[in-house]
């Protein structure tokens, strides 16, 4: 049995487990005041473009969203977001834990834009309200879509007019960044978000998330946030070789642009037999609308998850390609697919 | 410069590094559904004594600390620790920012005691102020000390009378565990607390803690609250591994004894050139009283804390030893001081 | 100016206030333990036909919300209401200050059922999606809409078969009392509920809501939450005098029937001149669909709010009577409204 | 019996009774936008010497201080207190249930100092440790004990160098403001201080406090705090026509100097027939000695606490006089009191 269920499925990309072998006897200071830290910051500093950018290496998605939201925000202030956000929906309440209510707006193709946040603006005008101040978005979205630099520009330029900040769910950033039609860079995000996160759990590394500041206003005293919600690894190290080892040469790109390749290869072979698609991602998640006869049949050599519903006969389901997707996987299931399918008629 | 300021200054024991290799490319569930932590709890459950017993495995302890307390406790409900405890102190209020307060107790050796308790059950009477409700003890304590089993036996009967659970932070447990002063085995400790945690990430592991609950009424839902405070890891895998390799044999016991024999071979050390010392410890945790003219010549060769000021010529310094201390460093240490003692005369 | 905008405009029944008066030398115990708050709580459980109810009296509906909800669940445990529920609007995320989410379902009469609640079960099925735990109702809801004595019992009966806690908003719960096509009486709803608040401040008190808790086991400590969250009034005596003075004797019933009676008179006037209503509402709050040339006109010697835009020509208004408004405010909105109408044809 | 537990026994003063049945009929706007409100705030803005002064109108001092304080604080930023204060006694943990340590200082008379809040300062020093932001005052302390002018010049002037927050809690302010040795008007008191809460509960009304913010940092969206904790009372009126009465002539002060002056004539009598007092209060709360026989026999005639234990045969009581305070009740007791004493002899 083959999983697509995710791109969590293996440890880390080898080289990470060989430099944590190779620096392991290395004393080294605690809580993220280690060499490698500090190395791995500095050289996300020069992709980002700016050498005194505010970054902490955390351990996961939900303890970044909740350590950076709950940083930002005062009491009363809300974050919109479109209703399948994660933090709106498979972060059991993290950020409701920290006090603050989600304000979430319908969107089928899991993207947020001026004409949806506007409503909630005009909404919320007065104290028997919370106060709109976040602007959730995940890059990409939940259903594999992206936001490409000119709409990204666009959301930038509308949060600035409206004292609204821009926070970036980047726990798969790195399919962004390789995917050619979004036309954005790590220092393009960083320009156009007040914060975001870049995953690397998700893209080779044991576990890993930087977070990444960029407004001047919201960078003090993170680090007390971090240590107070549990975030903060005794052996900070862990984090930090793995980061260096992501980017000190390319293997976060590469290995993004792997998965990304594996997916895409996935949508031309299925559509090349005539298979529908419930969204157009063209990054590595990728919702393939499927006879459930021929699901079956696919459920006997690969795990995935059904999606949605379509109609008494189809349904939707996931395929998650990551770094570690073997091409011969994916040729397989286009080869069971299209005997399925023939079965089927 | 060797660093006797914690014990997690290096990695991971090699054969943690070497088992997260062999296992790497196969592929597991997320969150904690891989086999590895399947089989990790399952060892544990058996040194419990307790098939069923209830064991998350978390990323570390103000992690756990926070989860722990904040699902046991309703909202007016409060912990009693000693004021030097891990959460009164070096947690950033950790508790408090899930709500809960504190009520500190000072106490010379870092213990509770039912005589230290009686006295805040006694004010805390009425709704103007929080109930007590939990038990926060650290074994060992902050300051290296123990509670033995029949310490413990005393305490566990006294809050059973007075429906206080107790909670034990076992950040170094296994400095407890292979004590034989203390006289504890983890069944032991299983049976008298409602809950506690096994500390990994000082003792060996690249990072890990297990939470282990053995009040069924504490039970329902904690992977709620792990998940909800951001303390569940897409890869569990990392952590079950580690459990896996630290207790299918008995590495972590060695480990932890390990540490021990470092830090008591330099309390003998030390002792025999008539060194005193600012509390009794049996653990990894040791406190000489040192010339300051000494502790500058030691600095010179060695990293530590000062950890107190006891008069105008003399300190205490806190050192630390670890699974990773080699005898060469605890040697040299003692011939340093025994100089450097000699040159200040 | 004759304001329809609320039922808080003016102070209070004037029993209340000379009650206030002929107590006010006399010394009582504070927080709650005076004579009156014990005799208003004694007449209260006569009403509720249990001798023994829990019952505490607080200051106001978000207070009250805010106390009850935080000390009936645990952190992981969310509340199910309609998108239009109190809670969800008007409430500055007072609820999820308190750490809790929300699940909102659109209802377009304001009302659950079993129906629309589940869906948000069948959902939140697992540890990465928060827990429903309670059913928030507002009864009557803000739409003036009633849960009648049918319907309380099969929401009762859904919510007890799958472990939810209903918990009622009755800010204007004498509306609902006094309505005889619901059927409701305390002893009913103390039955059909878990919990529910009975409010006075808009049916005639200068402040004061009954938080009201029949399921033993959510009974534990509320007094420790009520004192924690700021909701217990040092001169408790403030609270047990009004309570006292409505329920002694008929006054709250009296005053809540008025209110009815003054919008359903209004209602049928308008309906007699051909006005539509945007919802049938039975209770004190009525919402016709008018020309926006007659609001205009209505404005200009009554206060109201429009709630809503029907098309370019008519909105709909929101009216709300009280115990206090009388008979020639309701005859004389009639007069304009007609002139109004008959002008602008 | 008449009782001198507390300076909340009584209703409200007269004047503010009759006022509020005054006004009783005329509509208002809800929420603190009626006119009385705005009237009183203008007053006091007078008083403060301030026209813009930021005053809001609260229901009680818990409500008032735990708005305040999770206003104005980060997650990660803590109260330094006296361990005796309001705060971190009877409040039910209140601070910390909005998430906030309090840092507690020992002090024999219940005041702070900058020698007593250095060495905090001293202490949290790095992330792992809360940060100390705000420092909470009580003004009279808990002990009847006053900061006079000299005192807090010198304690905001600390503050300010430190970057400290000075909150003080007013609840019994009337008794420093009419206190002559103190040299304390509320322009002094606003210009010391970061914000502070002006009482009337405990000085002659139905309820309420005033909370009043000078530095600007602070003033932002408070009402949304305010409404999200439950303390926006829907008939903000009830406040307002009460502090309207209070300030718009002299009343407050007039009763406030009342309250002080039956404390000292209790203690000027007391004194001069040999009694000793367990610390040197100024204003309405007295703390005398008293051999226990004749604590037996006052409490036959009179309600008290008995406050702290001195040796096998003396304690400590609080004796509260209030604005309702009749003078016969103070002359009564010395006589009780004298007349025991020699029986006891």
């Amino acid at each position: 049995m083959y999983s697509f269920k995710n791109d969590y499925s293996e440890g880390a990309h080898p080289n990470i487990l060989h430099a944590l072998l190779k620096h392991n006897t290395t004393q080294e200071e605690g809580y993220g005041d280690d060499r490698h830290t500090k190395n791995a910051i500095a050289v996300l500093r020069t992709l980002l473009g700016d050498k005194s950018a505010d970054v902490h290496l955390l351990a996961g998605g939900t303890q970044t969203n909740l350590i950076a939201i709950s940083s930002f925000l005062r009491p009363h202030e809300a974050c919109i977001t479109v209703s399948s956000g994660h933090i709106a929906t498979h972060e059991t309440g993290a950020i409701e834990a920290t006090g603050h209510k989600l304000l979430t707006v319908s969107s089928p193709n899991g993207k947020l834009s001026p004409e949806l946040i506007e409503p909630v603006l005009a909404e919320h005008h007065f104290e028997h309200m919370v106060k709109p101040r976040l602007v959730y978005i995940s890059n990409p979205t939940e259903l594999g879509t992206v936001y490409d630099r000119s709409e990204l520009e666009t959301l930038h330029k509308y949060c600035q007019g409206k004292n609204l900040l821009i926070y970036m769910d980047g726990a798969r950033l790195g399919a962004v960044l390789t995917c050619k039609a979004a036309q954005l860079s790590l220092a393009d995000i960083y320009r156009l978000t007040d914060a975001f996160f870049l995953g690397a759990t998700k893209n080779g590394a044991l576990l890993g998330e930087a977070l990444i500041i960029q407004n001047p206003d919201l960078q003090k005293d993170v680090r007390y946030l971090i240590k107070q919600r549990g975030g903060l690894l005794a052996k900070g190290r862990v984090l930090g070789i793995q980061f260096e080892e992501l980017f000190s040469n390319k293997l976060y790109f590469e290995l993004a642009e792997h998965a990304n390749n594996m997916a895409q290869h996935l949508v031309t072979e299925l559509k090349g037999v005539g298979c529908g698609f419930w969204i157009e991602s063209p990054t590595n998640q990728i919702f393939p609308i499927i006879d459930n006869r021929v699901i079956e049949e696919l459920s006997k050599t690969f795990e995935f998850y059904i999606w949605a519903k379509i109609d008494t006969e189809h349904s939707v389901i996931r395929l998650v390609t990551s770094w570690a997707t073997p091409i011969t996987a994916v040729t397989e299931f286009v080869d069971v697919y299209i005997n399925a399918l023939q079965a089927s008629r």
